[in-house]
């Protein structure tokens, strides 16, 4: 495990309100300290959750000094009483601390359809008060867990000119995980003092290349949502330009988000390998997105993975329906690792099936596509299909 | 098993020619009377099979006497000696027939990216000639199979003034489904003499509504072809307009089709569900289509499927990230079968959980999904995601 940097400016607090399972550590709060500048992106599901309505009005009207998430419940398909249940926990943790409900910013995940136990959130709060401490970022990666199987936290410690800053965040999310965003709830928060539309501005930026790099099922949440928070608390001077530090700082945050998304796909649901998709040499970056994810997202593609079979007609069928005009499959050539597998639309005379079983055959697969048509390439992350990918969304809820 | 009427100028061979498994029946000859018209459709995939880009030339140059299929190889992923390959195979059935090469459309199904065995497929050649007859339909389901657990044949007499017609096909078909096409054979044939855009006219129509409304894992293979012969054997008067001959004949042929493709999604691999999916009150069909497919092929919802969970969250999810332009998620219905489960973007208020589970206990369930924001509407026939979905593509090629 890395070493966790406590981020200057932030408590945590988390307690068992037993909202699903009795015992289960269920509700956390972040308490940000006066000064705190915070952005946020959201599911772009047109059906999305209560919370998440909430979170981006109260966002767009002031700065938050609460984040209030619980799991166990999304808060997601009840329509306008569960804006009526997410408001009433706001205006409860509002009373608590003195601030008024819409500097809180509400986060659900877990079952969907179910009202929100109100009064067990409510009941759990004087608790997770108690509770808040700067060191409690482990405690919120396993509070915020649904099917994940370990927490997922990811720090770093950067030096500038002598001085240092830190960025640490927590991400849960193991199924219903397509860009855009995953099933996901991240908080990331630094003791920087960024500008907000320059931190706005790096939380797109990193975003865009990590979750919105990583499938696991091809299906969007309801309920998904990262913030980034600047404490303003070190010393190094306010970010207001994109200068050296800034750029510094956005290089540490893209390694932050990259390396909590990879986790996630790693603790996709029945996982057991690690798919690294690199498509290159496209005319654009979206013909080289739609092929990346036309194979993570191909079943017979992900089965093919869990079988660790090197079957590369299964991808080069996929590319082939990927939707990019005018492709020309005898220009493709395929690698595994560094195994040349196919090129001219067929397999290549230098492979055998030896080397391909080889190269499947670790839990980290590299696939390299290049379409030999442009300059433009992206890398997407995804994981096989397995038995346990179909029990685990077959039982869920049951 | 439906009653099967030969079709007047068409007789069909079958052999073993052992090309992947010894004994099994692996190569179909469908011989075409003269002055039959042919028309066929094919896979939009840009990695389409040698087979596909022969049989497309042949067809735009002249009408073919013969059909070749092989199942066992799909001379896919074989470049530019996997068309000498099928060159190879007509140029022996042309010399075997007294035709022109060109004069036959080959079609081939099965692994993807193995040479041909073009020895094996020539020395089975007499063996199909000899067993040409025309009450072979049944025989010719059986030998295109691969993944199929049964054979798929619908045929269809139709009166009309007196006298009468009769439409027969076949299909194959299984995993790798997906509209343009589903990793589908097709061959149909009626004794009706048309005018070729006519039947190229209804053929698109009819594959429209049929083959392209299913899908069982979102994959598009390259090798899909369907055809559709019209012998002229018929005494009823030749089609040379859209008269109500041509009106009874295209309704019928959109019954054999869509009865085929449903043929194909309940023998789909691993299938223990037929979900219909009924999508209405948009205001293109193209929206109507991205949400049924987008429900069709989530992942979360075949596995609910499986499950014979009524989880209505994971369908409203599915609907949400359809990307359907400005929709209010509260204007939605959901009805499984009878039952209303959703509205308002939540759970109905008069929905119970055993409504819902009766509702999905059948192996044929129904969901109708109104978007209440215009008049188009569209149906599409999909499967669950079972284990052993996950097993057959796991183990097929190993």
């Amino acid at each position: 495990m890395t070493t966790i940097h406590p981020v200057a400016g932030v408590r945590i607090g988390i307690a068992s309100a037993g909202i699903k399972k009795v015992g289960r550590k269920d509700v956390v709060v972040f308490e940000l300290t006066e000064g705190t500048s915070t952005v946020g992106v959201f599911t772009r599901n047109a059906f999305c959750a209560a919370p998440v309505i909430v979170a981006k009005e109260n966002l767009a009207r002031t700065q938050p000094k609460y984040l209030l998430v619980n799991t166990g419940n999304a808060n997601a398909g009840t329509g306008s009483p569960g804006i009526q249940a997410t408001q009433a926990t706001l205006a409860c943790l509002a009373d608590a601390t003195g601030c008024t409900p819409n500097q809180i910013l509400p986060f659900s995940t877990g079952v969907i359809g179910e009202p929100l136990p109100v009064a067990k959130i409510e009941a759990a709060l004087p608790a997770v008060l108690a509770d808040l401490s700067a060191d409690h970022w482990l405690l919120a990666a396993e509070g915020i867990m649904t099917t994940d199987t370990r927490p997922k936290v990811v720090s770093r410690q950067v030096e500038f000119g002598g001085e240092s800053f830190v960025i640490t965040g927590v991400t849960k999310g193991a199924g219903m995980i397509r860009p855009n965003m995953a099933t996901m709830l991240s908080y990331v928060a630094t003791d920087l003092a960024v500008d907000t539309a320059l931190l706005q501005q790096a939380l797109v930026r990193a975003v865009e290349q990590s979750y919105h790099r990583i499938t696991v099922d091809g299906d969007t949440s309801t309920n998904d949502a990262c913030t980034l928070s600047a404490t303003a608390q070190s010393t190094l001077p306010r970010i207001e330009s994109d200068n050296e530090l800034y750029q510094v700082f956005c290089t540490a945050l893209d390694d932050v988000l990259l390396e909590l998304a990879q986790m996630m796909v790693r603790d996709g649901e029945g996982a057991t390998k690690f798919f690294q998709i690199e498509v290159s040499g496209g005319k654009t970056e979206q013909e080289c997105l739609d092929v990346a994810f036309t194979i993570a997202e191909s079943p017979l593609v992900k089965t093919a993975l869990f079988a660790s079979d090197p079957n590369w007609g299964r991808l080069l069928a996929a590319i082939g329906r990927a939707g990019v005009q005018d492709l020309v499959i005898d220009d493709v050539t395929l690698h595994l690792n560094d195994v040349l597998i196919a090129e001219q639309g067929r397999r290549a005379d230098s492979y055998t099936e030896e080397q391909g079983v080889a190269a499947m055959a670790p839990t980290d697969v590299v696939l390299r596509v290049s379409l030999n048509r442009g300059a433009a390439q992206t890398t997407v992350y995804t994981t096989d299909f397995s038995y346990d990918y179909v029990r685990i969304n077959a039982e869920y809820r049951t």
